[in-house]
């Protein structure tokens, strides 16, 4: 399997190879792998990045932002996708590149107008991810793309979980070892169905496209050579380094 | 050909089906059919939609905004592209849809870090797009996402022209037969190779991605049963019809 790109499912030490994909029907190919010889990819190559700013209160407040009624969207380019492991860039635009914990819903099948107590089913499970961010292009532009944008500034992964219940989980970012945010998805303004069912009134959602569902209190800035891990529990570590570009 | 889709080169009053893409090699099949019979796609599946604000001077004043240094990057999910003849979808979220004429570059081959001096070389070619906005949502959100998002909010065509020299071309909106928009390529304040190249310096650009490149003075509301006509001379005329949902 030297080289060669699968979908697997994680079990305990082990990746056991499906034929498929877990948007659809898959069944277990049988070969199986200890976990610390896979280099784990992003979870999914999602065709789109929805994501949500200001869905924490302690975040909202933390930047001086009023909370908002409805949930604001904005996108980050499938380009900036990465997986576990890999470098996050620091572009030469920016001088302050922050972390920005946060768990991601990842879509399963295509929805449109999707009623918030049936979004469960739209959903095939949670990553973790970070919505980084060179703020001070984010003051600048006004727009939210240019500075969320970069290629490598949305790290995913480890990995889906698809048993998670979402609604009370502790949502972490760890820099070099020390906690710097840390909170729970009960502080979450707009939870995972009803972001999900506001998404799919806007815009048809596709298998594989990701909400990110914003960030909690404790933003910060990153250097080169940073180590920067997201902690969701019940899913896992996402840990990432920054690299000058 | 019934339902057969299918890259073609538009000669005349004729399309001339190709095997390949025009982000590649490509050979003529022979086959020949009349352009009248043909239903025109959208000329391109981007995988992303790059917009830019506030790239008219005058339409920086007619939004009393203060004129960008830099070029105001925004994105249109994939999922809102819709091709010639289309229906564009008055949503119920919104009171207030504005058609937004543009000219349109459509990227030809992986683009990172391109300079401006040749930048030409990964442009396969133009296109008209309507970056239509629900504005009472552009105002509330300050973000641009939902109001440019919705599903049918960006049709594109009716082709790709790929003789276009940019630097001094008409850019028309027609509702209803009348010029509501009429400017020219020359009061861009970011140019076409200007904005490959500084979007390129965020991120990687792919074959088929697109770059939206502003609409000038004269935005205005549609209503449902409008019929809506982005024209950009050298390139022709993308009429869509406006439907309530």
């Amino acid at each position: 399997m030297e080289n060669e790109i699968t979908w697997a499912i994680v079990d305990g030490d082990a990746i056991r190879q499906i034929d498929g994909t877990p948007f659809g029907v898959y069944t277990l190919t049988g070969r199986v792998i200890p976990l610390p010889r896979a280099k784990l990819l992003a979870p999914v190559e999602p065709s789109k990045v929805i994501a949500v700013g200001l869905n924490y209160l302690d975040h909202a407040r933390e930047l001086k932002m009023a909370v908002p009624k409805e949930p604001i969207l904005f996108m980050k380019p499938a380009t900036a996708a990465v997986g576990p492991g890999d470098a996050i860039l620091y572009p030469e635009m920016s001088k302050r590149v922050d972390y920005e914990a946060e768990l991601v819903i990842v879509i399963k099948e295509q929805a449109k107008y999707v009623p918030q107590n049936e979004a469960g089913r739209y959903i095939v499970g949670y990553t973790c991810g970070n919505d980084v961010t060179a703020r001070d292009l984010q003051n600048r532009d006004g727009q939210w793309t240019r500075c969320k944008g970069f290629d490598t500034f949305c790290p995913l992964g480890p990995w889906i979980e698809t048993e998670l219940d979402p609604s009370d989980v502790k949502v972490e970012a760890v820099l070099n070892g020390e906690v710097r945010q840390s909170s729970s998805t009960t502080n979450l303004i707009f939870d995972t169905n009803f972001l999900v069912s506001f998404v799919s009134r806007v815009m048809t959602l596709l298998p594989g496209d990701v909400i990110m569902t914003g960030t909690p209190f404790g933003v910060g800035p990153m250097e080169p050579g940073d180590e920067i891990e997201v902690r969701v529990e019940g899913i896992g570590s996402l840990i990432n380094k920054v690299v000058k570009v």
